[in-house]
């Protein structure tokens, strides 16, 4: 029992029967083999749990055992080398947290997304709140970064309808049937052991996993409970295309405008904050871009199936330039229009809060702020507030589901890839105007230009008004040279930001996906189990029960990605046709000017 | 005596008492001593007389003489070596010319220009007119060379109004007032001595002076003599803006068209012949390229002060390619309209004989072209054709005249500049039309493509439409790249064709300058001798005379040089925009198409 391990990563816990493991830190092991990726052991603190084996590194030189300190251990098995760290406290302070743990952090390692990719949501604390987190944030994103965002997810769910992460929990079926106490002798505990455990249908151990980490796994397996207030109530409906959400019967927009730049501690902190204007309530609230980011984060723990659409990129630098400035402005404003467009998204408390909260009330901010932080609504109880069409006509086809959300997968993929290739052709397309096609006419303009310097040498007197054409012509192409170079900004940056902004969706869908897949993994389990006889009839259906609720919501966010994205690419494409030729116009609009000057010639 | 000189070059005798060297060809020497640039000797062929003391090379080994040959001489001062060559005969045979003497063979040394800038007027020998010498040419024309094609006129002219080369006659000016006789002692003979020599102002020995070669000197110093048939004056009137061509009283126009491919010798030769229609006649005839090259040659041999056009550029290779032979053509067509837009060209006998000659009738050709070739009333008697304006009100100044030239000069040297930079960059710019535009173009088109197909994944029956849409909007941009790539044919060729014509006018003009300046120091220098007592003033009256004539002549062609060039520029510029806005409508037109799509998204 004198294994040791030292902890390579921090890792906070965050269910039951976890503990949180600092960088360095020296913990004494339970025993050296893992259950399902988890090792047991004692931290420094004495508090005795779980953590991810793939943390920690085991110290395989127990032969000389250093004698017990002074004041002994509250627990037993505290190792015989105590807590003290094998590197001095030095390193500790700061704690920077390096490279994260590869395999475990995240089911999708997602690569950063043009929209605030790599986004982390924030802990929401009262205290840091005014820490200007979001602008000094010396991670910068890097948008327009070449090659697909989209996450390997192919390569992790092998196109199957499970991940290899979530065939972790399907592995695990030996166990099935089985109680608590007659899991593996060596697993005293597991995450989340000791809260109601009713499930017969395997648990994944693997808390990384999206299925659990959303809350569905518990919810599909009938452990979530919740008193929904008819207020947290989310209704899918049938549509004339399947389920969607019902709309919202209050439908507003927001305007995002007058970025100001605003100081405060005597001037010593700046930011910038946006004017609101919310169209149902007519009322202004100025808001920073750490606002968004808080909201954001809240949004994103509590609607495990729904694409809260990503954020404009931070950036680390340059963050009071115009043109950035301007750029985020626009980039909040399609987020808000997401926002608003969608029926749960606009309708939730803490969004409303952020509307509607007056800039000047702290107090009230904050007692809001608390109470989004402290909604129960969220993870497995969500699923809770949906309500879901019932009758025959309602029934829903798992095969068919399947279908729609593998479709849906092969269409989220694709459209990934291309909005990649169109982003970077706008991209060079926007660079190739401002510089070359800017160049080129100038060029000619140039040409033009020194054709009638020359012709002024000419001292024929009928000859003048030429000249004048001439060099009126090299005006013109230095003109449409500008026009050429001041376009892209009216039509390709939109295209660019809405791409942008679909991007984003698209980084969603993978987290969504997986989620259903994993509630109708389990049906497909229970209902094997009860053909073998394992399980109740009742128990699998309540299971198909909580997996259709599921389904239902999945399916209709896509359809609400089907309709935005419909609605957003025909005014996008529509706005940059129009443009286009309202440049072509402006071009041809010069080059008449031109022409009509050689009439007097 | 024994002084020997191998040639260095051919050199072909033109005027009597020059003998002509073949390359390699061993003369002997009748001195060291040469006379301003010439040398007196006696080739391998036994004829004694002058030749260009750069073309050959002092053989400087004169210590053992080999007996003379059985036979003797013909020539006491036949050298004991006689006339072998020193080199082996094979070397004689073909009869390489290598590079072209530097210094001796043209006043300027004109680089060549893109309207067949080396032209080489031919000889005109019946016998080899069937041969293709026109299209078999093994040097190549290399048009659009970059770097100005403009002679180095400064260089050689120094700013003022007479040349180096010029100078080599002024300086002669100690012989001045002396007769033949009184010449220094050892030049026993210079070229043209034999003929009428009345003059008292100095000769210009270099026969290379343009001034001297185009005849202008023999006429301004009163030695040309012919009669002038009514047909063949040439009048200049004073119109509103000085001294013009008195208009072509009966204007016309000529097409050329259909090229076509025709070939004799039973198929082994073939050619390319077009069809001219002369507005005045209606009668079509057919004009194979070298026929334009043969009056192209009569014509510039026949008009000294006259800016004949230069014709399209020689081809080597690919000559039966449909590209080249359109652009021939339009080339050809250019030329054609500026032959027919000249007063003199446009009426003098070769042309009418070229347009109206039946192509079927080869003996009347042949004899016209004989007619043409013997043509008395060229060089020095072509002068002789021009009747000028008479009066107090016609009469020029000096001064004014001067002042004009030399302004006129300055501005093709400004116009040449400029016509060289906008060809460049019009050439660019059709580079980059072609390439760079058309695949940025493409890509956008491909790009929007790629999301259509894309969307065609999502399953969803009410965004069909869009999906239609964007892959229009696809297939348009694709096709607006198509357009970039074809539209320089519309534009930008046609002014690089006359950028090009235009470029041949302003290669012919310092030629031109030069015999009116030279004409213009013959009168300079008779006046300060009628000052000095040193000429009888009727003399120098009679130069005057013959100076106004050219400085008529002269200004008569600058001002139709800018008259036809305020003509073609201003319609050009006009067809150039007119083409340019029907392509930005045409592509504006192409993105409406593109934008209804979406109406019914």
């Amino acid at each position: 029992m004198a294994l040791r391990a030292r902890a390579l990563y921090d890792f906070r816990s965050e269910n039951p029967g976890e503990i949180s493991l600092r960088e360095h830190e020296v913990l004494s092991l339970c025993s050296e083999q893992d259950i399902e990726g988890w090792l047991e052991g004692v931290n420094s603190h004495g508090d005795r749990g779980l953590f991810p084996a793939s943390y920690v590194q085991v110290i395989r030189a127990p032969a000389a055992e250093p004698p017990a300190p002074a004041g002994g251990a509250r627990y037993a098995n505290l190792p015989p080398g105590g807590f003290e760290p094998l590197v001095p406290p030095a390193a500790f302070n700061p704690p920077v947290q390096q490279l994260p743990p590869p395999a475990a952090a995240e089911p999708f390692p997602l690569p950063p997304a043009p929209y605030s990719g790599s986004y982390q949501p924030s802990q929401g604390s009262d205290d840091d709140w005014d820490d200007d987190w979001d602008d000094t944030s010396t991670v910068a994103d890097e948008p327009g970064v070449l090659g697909s965002s989209y996450p390997d997810y192919d390569a992790a769910g092998g196109g199957g309808p499970t991940s290899a992460r979530y065939r972790l929990s399907t592995r695990s079926d030996l166990s099935l049937g089985s109680r608590n106490s007659q899991q593996p002798g060596h697993l005293h505990h597991h995450p989340g052991g000791g809260a109601k455990s009713s499930a017969t249908v395997s648990r994944n151990l693997n808390r990384f996993s999206t299925f659990v980490k959303s809350g569905g796994e518990a919810f599909v397996l009938g452990e979530a409970s919740g008193f929904v207030k008819d207020g947290d109530k989310l209704c899918v409906v049938l549509g004339p295309w399947g389920p969607e959400w019902q709309e919202n019967p209050y439908p507003f927009q927001c305007s995002i405008e007058d970025p100001t730049k605003q100081t405060k501690f005597k001037g010593m902190k700046s930011y910038i904050a946006y004017k609101l204007v919310p169209s149902n309530t007519g009322q202004q609230v100025h808001r920073r871009y750490k606002h968004f980011d808080w909201l954001y984060g809240r949004l994103a723990e509590k609607f495990p199936v729904i694409s809260v659409p990503h954020l404009p990129e931070k950036q680390a630098t340059g963050r009071f330039e115009e043109d950035f400035i301007s750029k985020r402005r626009k980039g909040l404003a399609w987020w808000m229009d997401h926002m608003c467009s969608h029926p749960v998204l606009a309708q939730c408390d803490a969004f409303r809060h952020f509307l509607t909260c007056p800039s000047t009330d702290e107090k009230a901010w904050k007692q809001g702020k608390r109470k989004a932080e402290k909604d129960e609504m969220v993870g497995a109880n969500f699923f809770l507030t949906i309500s879901v069409p019932t009758g025959p006509a309602a029934a829903l086809d798992l095969q068919e589901v399947e279908s729609r959300v593998d479709g849906f997968k092969s269409f989220t993929k694709k459209m990934d890839e291309s909005t990649m290739q169109l982003t970077h052709t706008a991209n060079e397309f926007a660079r190739k105007q401002v510089t070359g096609f800017k160049k080129e006419y100038q060029k000619v303009g140039h040409s033009f230009k020194g054709l009638s310097q020359a012709f002024e040498l000419d001292q024929q007197a009928f000859s003048a008004n030429l000249n004048q054409a001439l060099a009126f012509t090299g005006e013109a192409y230095d003109a449409i040279g500008e026009f050429f170079a001041e376009q892209p900004r009216q039509d390709l940056d939109p295209v660019m930001d809405l791409l942008a902004l679909y991007q984003g969706h698209l980084a969603n869908f993978p987290d969504i996906i997986h989620v259903q897949k994993g509630a109708l993994t389990k049906v497909k389990e229970s209902k094997r189990h009860v053909e073998e006889g394992k399980m109740e009839v009742q128990k699998a259906d309540g299971i198909q029960d909580r997996c259709n609720i599921i389904s239902f919501a999945t399916l209709a966010e896509i359809h609400h990605f089907h309709q935005i994205r419909v609605r957003d690419f025909k005014s996008q494409m529509q706005h940059f046709l129009k443009q286009q030729i309202l440049f072509f116009q402006k071009v041809t609009q010069k080059l008449e000017e031109a022409l009509h000057k050689y009439d007097s010639v």
